[in-house]
């Protein structure tokens, strides 16, 4: 039935337009121009340029013929042009691709030619393995080289476009395109996944500029936040944030890597108010020569997600300064959607308290409208007991368009009108979720998530490997690093570091196991390897 | 042409729902529950009793009948049962038309008849009115009685409904319901207009949810933030605060009147951090007795909007320990829409041209997409030279849906993709407007175009004056000249002479006024003069 507010009020340009985290951007340059936008070494950037840059990249993009739906690639480390194309790339209608900058060739090749990449952006310090991936893909993306202006990279040039060369060619006035629609897809992040290829997970504008503010009203950044950046920028588009400070009209503090001296003196010299990354950047943090450490009169925020922040990593970070927020998401929910938003009376607990309530996941980000822990067969919440376990779900904006080009996929994860994050956890009494076993497969090493299957089938592809199962071992720096069992055929005798050396021909260093047991491999009736046993197993090699 | 994003990436339960910020109280319930979400004289609500209430109302309405896109009028002062109406009414699909307590009956009875209300509830306050309304209005909402639990009010009850006696009997699990489209209508207000009947602005869901957020976003509220009620919550749905305060988890402070000795009390009991009004609050706060005035710790952040604050009102804020912005809005924007966002480098300017910049009215709320003076016949931008005077001009997720059963009205309004507030001003080279005035207020003389507020600029600054209003008059010879309502502080002795002598030292002789009306300045409820009574007493004064 029609109420008297259904007719003659209809969606009109005045009254309607798409969401998108652009408009973040145009607003601050607007604003604020003269305000610091980027800090990049002894560079940085105001507003009004950052936002002329990306316009001048835009131009240049669509005078090459980038439009609607067209993918852009990039392999950049964080550095002002990894902040740029976050803008540029939709600003001429294109999707951003950002690769992982330490994946493998294959890899790369792979998500080149299923994201039928038109540009590949490239940061000059990866070309070797780029070069490699452009052989291996049947896909001729556009080459740009990035040559960092602040640290220069050895890595040889695979084109004539420079990037900086291209921008200052491009038009200022460029009239940037706003979404057609705000469900328009904005970038695509590949997961590693734990079987098969990896998947496409696409993002629109809508959940992009959602997620940006949600980061805002859900953590309380204030106008004019200092952000540093230690979380990589590929990483689930740097869960947002490279939008989310535009929003505050603040300033981004790159650095090429996560060193603890260069973190150290930006925290003071650049007045940094906010950073993320996993708990290792804590570690790597507080590891620091002491004649590194600076004091600083600010409340640094860190928000920290993968793993829970560890008690004694608590209670140093709070000695030096840190609020720690633990936050939980995944790819396709553009990083972090949930909050372990703090209690005040929780204050008053003892510091092991603390940290239990803090290590878990916790409540929903304003701009998810549902989480909860289901049983996935009868699609009913499990007891608020703390105890009986679930599947985490997510029902909301910021959940994903779903996987590129994978159908079957997409529906799995959508089953039933929520997403399937494959994670399983429990609810609290008072609805804070917790993590019980990340989906068992999953090996998280700094923070970057590793697939066990991936490396089983490179051990697999050994002539003298019989069977080979792989789990996560912890680890006091990374938190988890592979551990492989490996079982040899009759009479083969193979070494450790002849295995070190066949994994690292075809993988990322990152995912070689750093441990190696010998012997036969046992298996249920039905043929299955009983993970958890081996992870135990590996727990206690630990020393 | 459709790209690869285009296929298989559709909507479905999982990844899109309605924006509302209905999911801000629901959060707020379930994250924070023992916070207190109201404070009424000694009485305090915490958040899980909030939502609890709010949707025990919302199962009284559904049980009587009421669905989605049915009217629920309110008349109701800043009571607890306003800010539940703002979330209960939703819940059950209603759409909430807040009455303006000191409307009179025949135009109630006209706004009652024109929604179309199928419910009143009723503070007893205003019973007299309402009885009377309702005699003329050709309409039956189901009537209930209000009767305020702290301060009682002598009016009769209209019914046998009690609002306290309902909640109570109401269903605690009600499963309230999401829009089902977030351009479903959450509320009707109707606006005085100078001409005609009142027009029925219709507010949708998401346009709620954006504004509410961008209240956060825009102005840095902070989590916990602790809300102080000066502003009617019927002007505008309180500007959109009484679903900004839940997605902080906040607090609201009740006041049923606006008096400065309660405000000072609030400020300190309460550690109250911010409250919006007009300028006339802020004279109200700084004119309290001596004896009435507290310290506190806390900065306490003002928002006002209607006019642009003197000079001296901004420099004795500042002193008893204020930060005044100033906002800018009209109701077809959900109230404020625009912002003077200040720049920290202005703080090095003198109090005169710190002042002179914050009567600027500003720049564009991060949810309203777009904002500019416009040549309303050319529909070009005006130069940005802070004098060109054109037509400001909005677009965006924050404009209303349109007037309700007012299809000419909403098609002017809309007119070439913009909404056309009718307010005239000027755009500086920064990008910050400045009204000069509303297109009806304009005086023409001569054929030159006079601009009323710059007049009434020039009388503010006599230190005799304390109001000033500049109307049209009809002149035979030039048309119209300006004419003058002034009201001068207490005891002043100030003739016509002397203020001709003023404006000459300070204006252009065709805008000095003719006529000066010496007398006390009537104002609405919202703090704004009625000028189009002035000018029909102006009318009346040519001879």
């Amino acid at each position: 039935m029609t109420s008297i507010y259904d007719s003659e009020l209809d969606r009109n340009e005045a009254n309607y337009q798409p969401l998108t985290p652009i408009t973040f951007l145009q607003r601050a340059a607007s604003v604020f121009p003269e305000h610091v936008a980027i800090i990049y070494g002894d560079k940085s950037i105001c507003y009004a340029d950052f936002f002329s840059r990306c316009r001048q990249l835009a131009s240049v993009l669509a005078d090459r013929g980038i439009g609607r739906g067209d993918t852009v690639s990039v392999m950049l480390a964080n550095t002002p042009a990894m902040l740029e194309v976050h803008y540029a790339v939709p600003m001429c209608g294109g999707v951003l691709h950002s690769l992982n900058t330490r994946l493998d060739a294959g890899v790369i090749a792979f998500q080149l030619e299923h994201a039928e990449s038109k540009v590949l952006i490239t940061d000059t310090a990866f070309s070797k393995t780029v070069k490699t991936a452009l052989e291996l893909a049947n896909v001729q993306p556009w080459l740009i080289d990035y040559a960092d202006p602040v640290c220069s990279q050895a890595g040889e040039r695979l084109s004539d476009h420079d990037y900086e060369v291209l921008v200052d060619s491009g038009d200022v006035d460029f009239k940037w395109l706003m979404p057609l629609d705000e469900w328009d897809a904005i970038s695509v992040n590949y997961t590693s996944g734990t079987t098969g290829d990896p998947k496409g997970v696409v993002y629109h504008h809508r959940g992009a500029y959602l997620l940006a503010q949600g980061n805002v009203v859900t953590t309380s950044i204030q106008k004019h936040a200092v952000y540093l950046w230690t979380l990589p920028m590929f990483h689930c588009n740097g869960w947002c944030f490279p939008w989310t400070i535009s929003a505050v009209s603040g300033t981004h503090v790159c650095l090429r890597e996560v060193r603890a001296e260069a973190i150290w003196a930006s925290l003071d010299d650049h007045a940094v108010t906010h950073l993320c990354g996993a708990p290792v950047v804590m570690s790597t943090i507080l590891g620091v020569e002491e004649k590194y450490k600076r004091t600083f009169p600010q409340t640094v925020h860190f928000f920290t997600a993968a793993a829970p922040p560890p008690e004694s990593i608590l209670s140093q970070m709070r000695e030096v300064g840190f609020v720690v927020t633990h936050l939980y998401g995944l790819t396709e929910v553009y990083g972090p959607a949930v909050v372990n938003d703090w209690n005040e009376d929780w204050n008053l607990l003892s510091e092991a308290e603390q940290a239990q309530l803090k290590a878990r996941q916790g409540v929903r980000y304003h701009a998810l409208e549902e989480l909860d822990v289901l049983d996935p067969e009868s699609m009913t919440a499990v007891p608020r007991d703390g105890k009986t376990l679930g599947e985490v779900m997510f029902r909301g904006n910021v959940v994903m368009k779903g996987y590129l080009k994978n159908k079957q996929a997409t529906a799995d994860a959508f089953k039933n009108g929520w997403f399937h994050s494959g994670d399983l956890g429990v609810i609290y009494q008072d609805g804070y979720i917790q993590l019980k076993d990340r989906s068992k497969d999953i090996i998280i090493s700094g923070g970057e998530n590793i697939s066990s299957i991936e490396i089983e089938e490179v051990l697999y592809k050994h002539p003298e490997i019989l069977a080979a199962v792989v789990v996560a071992m912890p680890d006091p720096k990374w938190g988890e690093t592979p551990c492989a069992f490996v079982e040899l055929v009759a009479g083969a005798e193979v070494s450790d570091s002849d295995l070190v050396a066949w994994c690292s021909d075809h993988l990322a260093s990152y995912k070689v196991p750093r441990n190696f047991v010998f012997e036969s491999i046992a298996k249920t009736s039905t043929g299955k390897v009983q993970k958890f046993e081996l992870r135990a197993r590996a727990k206690k090699l630990t020393t």
